[in-house]
């Protein structure tokens, strides 16, 4: 077991970012400090040994920084990006936000056939995302093993929209 | 040596993406497969030695995926965003684009005074956004020992913006 707690006291609460009201976390602390990025990652993979794992999927732009999971895992990683920044075919996934929708892609070649997939990002907070982010990962077969998050926002109850996949998050608050 | 030639033909070409006219080198290829992203981060950071580097700079998106490089190296992860992303007081930077300006920004105590910095991009075509991403870490009494690219497009002379940084890549085109 990793003790989330010196994570979780080097994350960096900034009030009114980005809008008023909101309490944002930031994580570049943690990120900064090559002892809490290497323990951030280690906890992020903690139930995995290197293999257990064929393919890390991560959210632009911070869940990008976890492909470091990826690497320790000696898995591939795969990015889901906002719609048109990926160059190849892609499919795509829509969702709603507080207002508008927002789009999702992932390449339609990039999951190798029955690989064990691994969701990270970096928050876990309505959920909205993360959601969008399985329904990509359906056009697959392969199995999504657990969506796993350095942070989880537990009054927002995102967990509640990620039905079809273990939920794991290394620091709740 | 690592023969980056591996790593050159697995990058794939899209034509005409994002506009008419424009090659796209395509690194997912490589990233999605777990034996060569992992020998992409090696070739990356193949001059040091765990400890040899304190901070890497990722620039935002597709840089962020080399903070692995950092955990490799045991250093921390600097990410370099886009204006109004970073929550926390941040130093800017505007460089020119073919069409109007773009201005990135680096938290103001993301460096640790005096470490050793290695800037690394997955491309480095004119160069614009890898000297600005340099002019902000002068904000900083770090020194960057090198800026690293895993693609460079030579015929678009980057390399020439680059004056006061060793530059290197991994794969030329």
């Amino acid at each position: 077991m990793f003790s989330s707690s010196i994570l979780a006291s080097a994350v960096r609460n900034v009030p009114d970012f980005p809008k008023p009201g909101v309490q944002f976390k930031d994580i570049t602390p943690i990120l900064a400090d090559s002892a809490l990025f290497r323990r951030a990652v280690d906890a992020l993979i903690e139930p995995y040994s290197p293999g257990a794992v064929d393919q890390v999927i991560g959210i632009d732009a911070r869940g990008f920084i976890f492909a470091a999971a990826a690497l320790r895992l000696r898995a591939g990683f795969i990015p889901i990006r906002k719609k048109g920044k990926l160059p190849f075919h892609a499919h795509e996934e829509s969702y709603d936000l507080e207002y508008g929708t927002n789009t999702v892609a992932i390449h339609a070649d990039a999951v190798a056939p029955g690989a064990q997939l691994l969701l990270i990002d970096d928050l876990l907070a309505t959920g909205g995302t993360a959601s969008a982010a399985l329904n990509l990962l359906k056009n697959f077969d392969a199995p999504v093993v657990e969506a796993v998050f350095l942070i989880e926002l537990t009054a927002l109850k995102g967990r509640e929209k990620i039905l079809q996949t273990p939920v794991r998050s290394v620091i709740a608050f």
